[in-house]
């Protein structure tokens, strides 16, 4: 099947997209892309998100340096979900662990800390 | 840490739930979860979801035997994502693929197909 799949953005413009590494298979973040994000990050191959809490489109590691070179994107069955695999530079957490997803549901901390944040966000 | 995270299922009550294979790291689909979907989760050890478009409680796999036993859930750093480690039984997917993220966005199948829906979906 080589059909180009149709995504559905929503009623607000965004789908989720899952960052996962490319090598090791961790699941890294999960955040929302904008019709323009994917554009973006095909154009650049550097993971692109749309923030909803500051209305803006976001390069992920823009500013912290922590950039998601990305290898491959793959779309869901409903078009309404991305997953990107990347290779992700430094930590995908500004908390300074490599994977959002570093807590369980129960709190322990199961995730490894890559870096200090105090040294990464002034 | 053993602090329990707060989950912030935002306006409409739900947050995404993305099911990953526990033991090979396969990001197997993306569903929602409410509160009420994360408590039958860890009451029962198996997979429920909040399906936005029949508006219900709905458990993976009740009617295709499709199920996920879960293993650990994780919560991502603002609590408004989760991730289910998850063991499938089948495919997660209704096409037949075990990956609901079996196409690239260029629509190439990448997945593996491992049940015929015809047999499993009246």
């Amino acid at each position: 099947m080589t059909e180009t799949p149709a995504l559905d953005f929503g009623d607000d413009g965004l789908v989720p997209a899952v960052a996962q590494d490319a090598d090791s298979g961790e699941v890294l973040m999960l955040a929302y892309a904008s019709r323009e994000a994917v554009e973006r990050t095909r154009e650049t191959g550097l993971a692109h998100y749309y923030s909803r809490s500051r209305d803006e489109l976001w390069q992920k590691g823009g500013s912290s340096g922590h950039t998601q070179a990305v290898s491959e994107i793959r779309v869901d069955c409903d078009g309404d979900a991305l997953l990107y695999l990347v290779e992700q530079t430094g930590g995908a957490c500004h908390t300074g662990y490599r994977s959002c997803f570093y807590r369980t549901i129960d709190g322990e901390a199961v995730g490894e800390q890559v870096f200090d944040p105090d040294d990464v966000y002034e």
